[in-house]
């Protein structure tokens, strides 16, 4: 499969990202030359999608680190940890985003003697194979997940988990996109994912550019369809799994798992080695981020659609306990339940 | 409960609505003086609300009588029933409508002899009178459903079932409106309910305004909130009930009534008699609107939120299987399963 747009990339001196909250209207790039404009981008979700967070996260941290005029080893070090920690700072929840931070310092502690600017060289090295091994990983997670996949599968999916969420497949449309690859028939339903709609303006964006036909809904139609057995399985993403399976996903994948449990589906949950957080043994310690009202309120509006004033509740995430899960689809292999021992083989 | 706005009524020779498209920004009143403008009206949702549309239907059928010039009996009987069928063709699933028409109608057919003048004014007093009935029947599902209401409940609820969708009291809100009265406390979760987002412009609005504590929500942040134990209950409208007791409303229903299910939650519907419809005996058997995807795709955005020419599915409503409902709040009384027996003594 190729497609001629890339979510971010290093790219003459800047993290270049497409600019998400502009699709599906206009494709525009965004040059970040500094940490804090990826700051923005992260927090506004101009970048958005976990294993793409991830790249960014390493990224960011070369941005920072390369415009760091010491020369002295520990001075540096200190400060790339500084812009470590402020980049965390961007969003909460996405596993990846501090893993791809890790993998960046974890340079710096490796190499705490090298030259500063032999250690610079070596924190881009790590971020550009960041950026190789999530191509790598979407592709076997399309491949394994691809056998899930009957011929003719009406598959639900939400957000989106595609090639804006990554760096060139998706994690669960890098499935529907593998599968189509076997040659088999598909066809997608995407739930429109309110309040920022990453599902009507990305998935519906993606999928119609791949020529995977897609039909939008809003989320509250999902259940219809499954009543009237017009789906025949669910697969979201992650932006953190705990240990024990439990999986943190965009607003709204709870309710999926709940509804596909209650219809009889299988839901599945695509994501990378990287989305696991081994630290977190259950879904409870996941802290979900949330985002301000006026997301719900009145972005993009124009006129108001709803009173001035009122109070809200945006959460931006949720957590699917891992007894609604089917399985795991990851760069490894199916994992299917039991969960913690599988989790533990597969991941550690 | 006093407010200073009114839904629905006849005045200066005209049926006199709120424009509920214009809410929350503004209070507009909608003057139709002929049946194409209200129509026209009923079919973009200016008016709305299942009781709401009953009324629309009987002084839609008085409008359109009162129009005619014919002095003949037989004449004007005909005349008046193309009218209705008309009528009725603006929407196709609440039951109240056809109901509020069917009762404009009855009249013509009982007094097929009388001169036309006196039979027109004999419709206009049928038509008040289920005003006056509906004023009544919101107070009475207000005082039975309350008592199901606990001091310090947290409610659910989507779309709007309150005063905007009747005459007075409301349905779901009316039971909020009752509880209150009755000294309890009580907070409110509206789920905006995509398309329209009549939660978020309607029922935000009408709480607000009453005083009611309400937090505004995305459709899919309700399990989330389920999950969290801040849900005590979930309560609802309808627009047709089967006599199975299986019933229609708003998009989104079901899947509440899947997640109340699975979080142990009761899930209610307060609807009145007008809404049950004895000659549908399940659900299968109600049609359901279905309204066009640009509700979906781009009504209101300043920019495009999905690609140009995606497909969409966009039903106005879904069905609850009486399997899911606990409970239905009527104007007779409190109706618990087994339903069929339970529907046809109390609604029959």
């Amino acid at each position: 499969m190729r497609h001629d747009f890339r979510s971010i990339a290093w790219r003459n001196n800047a993290v270049v990202v497409i600019d998400q909250t502009r699709l599906p209207g206009k494709l525009v790039y965004l040059r970040c030359t500094s940490v804090q404009r990826l700051w923005k981008a992260i927090s506004r979700l101009e970048v958005r999608g976990a294993p793409a967070l991830g790249v960014a996260g390493a990224l960011g941290v070369y941005l920072g680190a390369r415009a760091l005029t010491t020369r002295n080893p520990l001075v540096f070090s200190r400060a790339v940890n500084g812009i470590a920690r402020y980049l965390a700072t961007s969003r909460p929840t996405a596993r990846n985003l501090f893993w791809g931070i890790e993998r960046a310092l974890s340079i710096v502690k490796q190499f705490p003697d090298q030259p500063v600017p032999c250690v610079k060289r070596r924190i881009l090295v790590e971020a550009l194979k960041v950026i190789e091994e999530d191509r790598a990983s979407c592709r076997a997670m399309g491949s394994f997940g691809a056998r899930l996949i009957k011929n003719n599968a009406r598959i639900l999916t939400v957000c989106n988990a595609g090639v804006l969420a990554t760096i060139d497949y998706g994690t669960a449309l890098g499935v529907m996109y593998a599968a189509r690859a076997q040659g088999k028939r598909l066809s997608v339903y995407a739930c429109e994912t309110r309040p920022l709609l990453q599902g009507a303006r990305l998935t519906a964006w993606e999928l119609t550019r791949h020529k995977i036909p897609v039909t939008l809904i809003c989320d509250n139609m999902a259940a219809t369809l499954m009543a009237q057995g017009k789906i025949d399985c669910v697969i979201t993403g992650a932006d953190r799994i705990a240990s024990a399976g439990d999986a943190a996903n965009k607003i709204g994948t709870y309710a999926l798992a709940v509804l596909a449990r209650y219809h009889r589906l299988p839901f599945y949950v695509a994501a990378p080695r990287s989305t696991f957080d081994m630290r977190t043994r259950s879904g409870d310690e996941i802290v979900i981020e949330e985002r301000p009202g006026s997301e719900i309120t009145d972005l993009w509006f124009t006129q108001r659609m709803a009173p001035r004033g009122i109070a809200t509740y945006n959460p931006a995430f949720d957590v699917t306990p891992h007894s609604l899960i089917t399985a795991f689809i990851t760069d490894k292999g199916i994992i299917r339940p039991p969960f913690l021992s599988g989790i533990r083989r597969m991941i550690a």
